[in-house]
């Protein structure tokens, strides 16, 4: 029998698509079990302001499909002084929540493991980001969304009938990793992919680049020509990159940068899905006694994983895709 | 080294998003390997009409973003003649094929299994379906954006704002099981899921149905009900059942029939995954003398599966979310 | 100078995407002119059970995207009894509202004037329906969306790539006429197009449907096949239909149903634009004194119509494109 | 009783979905009349290097609704030469063209007209841009479908959830004028929109950008804000502006850059149906022996419109809506 009353949730960090309905898991559940939930709005910014609201069955109706996230967020620097986590679980603790659910990256977890120093209650996190490079679950709840907000962008570049006379590069999100540039890059049909893992680019020494490229001008003449670009990747971002090739090939290069609207849009099936399992594993690990956990699915199995560990970034991307895409795919 | 120098390919039975992404795969990993490939037309029928053509990579520019299949796809009851499977069988040998590809649900598994019996070569599936009801692989090509499309419908009816007078039943696609009717009924918020796993309709004693709507009309007011039905869950289809509960519950309950929208449009980068994944590794497989089996991905691993055993219908529903479905979903 | 201080707004009938955008604009416009909003929810059932809330410039923030009706619909019946129009028009009298917009279709319209009979404010209509089968508006606010998301299915449908054993029946909203239909059936490229403008069905002979279906057979071979069916066509609906071609002409025949999904979605631009103007406009006919007049954007003019006549269905559907359909498109 | 026999259809500059069904129904209307069509690729490049397909109607089964053109777009620089356009002249009388249909923007129709010096037959015109800045038509090919693409956009922008941090620019297409960035804007409920119709921008005094930044930070908090601009209003572009206002604003300002993902994707209804109707009566035009006029279509009616004046550029931009804008939108 749980001796958990009230659960405190927050989402926090970038948004992602299916944050709202990882909300709606936990309240939902929580209420099955007849406990209350608080949601605090603007991260953890709501937990230092004490600006909150109670969550009731009610709150969370057709929420499910909303982008987003009806708790809003935010990035928290107060939470990296020495007072601040000792305010936040201050609050936790005259409010009565006996345990925070977070949902966010691996930089919202460490907000949490900061908070728990001083917090009694526990704290269970769900991971909610775009970028799909927190360790601990195969899938973070907003990835599948963007990705398919990128595809839809790179499917009407490649429409874009002209002639071989312009590169188009299409930038996307992935501050550490390249896994949707990876995936994006792949299920678009990329002629190339440029993020960290397939190295680094040396703004001296395009060569590995534009060979490519004229090689596929001498093959197949005049047809678009699409690079799949991580953040980040370039000094001066994209339109730079876009003007040093341009320079460099003598074919006009043009860069288009989806920047925020990849965080946004519906959540897709997959992410809604994740978002119910997770946030309704939360709770049961809270239920479960469990602490400093994050709820994950590795391998079609819900299972908890050690906050501390999740930033860790050990999480690989599909070595089989990185391994077609420079074998048969294009790079 | 390989001795397989030409493999055929063909995509069989019902048609599924993503068909042209394992193609496409199929065609770049033969080309790299320097084996051919034809294509048959029409699925088996190709085979029995000779009709086919050959698929070189310029053949499969473009075409991962495409619903469909290049090569067209048909039921071919041909195949369930005697004579059927050894003309297929003769067909291919006479065009020196060495191994078949075959694109399809287990319906095509099985007469991809009744030309082995003449076939000399090596005969490979991938599995392409929307209902993801093929065992050996955890998602069927085309099962993630037949989720999408319904959610579309889904999201679109939750918006309708009228009063509550009316129900919306929305009848899914899934032959056999309720996979899609069981993620978009959750993914979709929906009140009720009518699917096999949940319990055979009794056309006589709908008060199971009835008795929730009920419920929630005394809850929640004048609020939008959404029912999701797997086809076939009752005599007379959906709008039979649509008049069997206004009249019970005094309510408009209105149905809409998604039918053949859930097979067509643009594969979801999943699905465009996914399916590269399994053609390129179909193509592998080939190369490493396998038989009969078919290429899969289960808890993330890709492997093979013995094509004899694909329709044993063995694959369950999840039952994480069937139990919170039951308990704290809706139904 | 405006002597109006206070407008009621309602929105009524059938949903119609693109409802919400007319609210935001007719709430923005009356706070530049220091008019207050009153919302009625459900139509005219929030006169009736007066039902209200403030709309304040806040309340429309975010909403413009959004299918649906904040203040919700309904269908009122009480307006058909004579104390209703009575008792809607003294709450508008205690609440003090000098003007009522009803955004809806022309029977909203109608109750309109039943209250007019009893109220001494202005009535101003503002065209919301997917039918567009409203006088003096040359499109209704929904009616864009509805095409799109009907062409969203038929695109679809056009994918599936199985060899002509299917013919698809998608059956369109329209109760009076085929506008919806005939778009749809055009710019989805539709064999053939059903509604009341191409000739009523008899369901006793349906040969002029079935001769064309089997000389495309011929000419065509297999290949697929889709007939656009505006609703309440053929008695038994599309169902019936379906089946009784497939008796007929010995190939399978599906109809999809889209109902209700018809009504929802994020609305498209046009009809957010045109929301805006048409609320705008609407709260400036409030303002210059106009009464018993439906705001309708006429060949790029906005201009006042009256209310009594916008139910005369003289409106006709584009002679251009019957014309073309039937000479050159398929029909 | 037509003299014609034979008609040319070339796309040209910028692509625009749509052109596809333009072409489609130029070669259907032409069949219907007897009429063979010779298609020519990329553009007017098709004509010097004589790069050409017959169009039959089997050749535009389905591809009303592909994004891009069968039959390749491309900016011609032989065209300027003097050699150029007699070049081309020959090839159609070589190949016994009675009549030249171009699809494409103003400065493809100056192409038009200089072909028409030493061309013998017609030449008619049909307005096919994202940019709707051609005279002679209310509405261009393409436009409202890339209105619909930005606005996706936007909406995606405006689901961020994050503190107000961030303002966001989006920037869109629209070489000349503001057609597009005005339409998005309001139909995505911009804060502020940047186009040349609402004056220049100074990089030395963007106060009037940052002010209103201020008051709404002030008025309404933490919230998103949204500023649409249209390309080419900013020395270094978008990017550079966002830097500036970072600065001066001290809230972080980011680009979002569409580029050309506005030219491509599947046509909406609204492009469907006028390219259809266009592209049918081009052929009309052609065949009631007309000469350098484009087919359009305004306020509901079509007409032809002197090739030579659809560049003058004094098609205005929806005065209703600029007032809008300034007086009670944001700007």
């Amino acid at each position: 029998m749980s001796m958990v009353k009230r659960i405190g949730v927050l989402t926090s960090g970038g948004d992602a698509p299916g944050m709202n309905a990882a909300i709606r898991a936990i309240v939902l559940t929580a209420a099955h079990h007849q406990i209350d939930v608080v949601g605090f709005k603007h991260g953890f910014i709501g937990l230092l302001q004490q600006d909150y609201q109670p969550l009731m069955t009610h709150h969370v109706d057709n929420i499910i499909q909303r982008g987003g996230t009806i708790l809003k967020s935010a990035r928290c620097p107060g939470l990296h002084t020495v007072e601040g986590p000792r305010h936040a679980a201050a609050t936790l603790h005259e409010l009565n929540i006996d345990a925070l659910i977070v949902v966010g990256g691996d930089g919202s977890f460490r907000g949490a493991l900061a908070i728990a120093e001083h917090y009694q209650g526990q704290i269970i996190g769900v991971p909610g980001t775009i970028d799909n490079d927190v360790d601990g679950s195969d899938m973070t709840i907003g990835y599948a969304t963007a990705l398919d907000t990128a595809l839809d962008a790179i499917d009407k570049i490649r429409d874009t009938a002209d002639a071989f006379e312009r590169i188009f590069l299409v930038e996307l999100m992935g501050r550490h990793s390249g896994y949707l540039a990876l995936a994006a890059g792949i299920a678009g049909g990329a002629e190339q992919i440029i993020c960290p893992e397939f190295g680094p680019l040396d703004p001296h020494n395009l060569q590995h680049i534009i060979t490519p490229i004229q090689h596929a001008q001498l093959l197949r003449g005049k047809a678009s020509y699409i690079i799949v670009v991580a953040e980040n990747s370039y000094p001066g971002g994209s339109s730079a990159l876009a003007e040093a090739l341009t320079n460099a090939v003598g074919v006009e290069c043009r860069a288009c940068i989806l920047g925020h609207i990849q965080r946004g849009g519906s959540p897709v099936g997959a992410d809604r899905i994740l978002a119910t399992k997770l946030g309704a594993f939360a709770v049961e690990l809270v239920i479960n006694g469990e602490h400093l956990q994050m709820a994950g699915e590795v391998s079609g199995t819900l299972q908890g994983y050690p906050l501390a560990k999740t930033g860790d970034r050990s999480k690989a991307i599909d070595p089989y895709l990185v391994r077609w895409q420079q074998q048969i795919g294009r790079n």
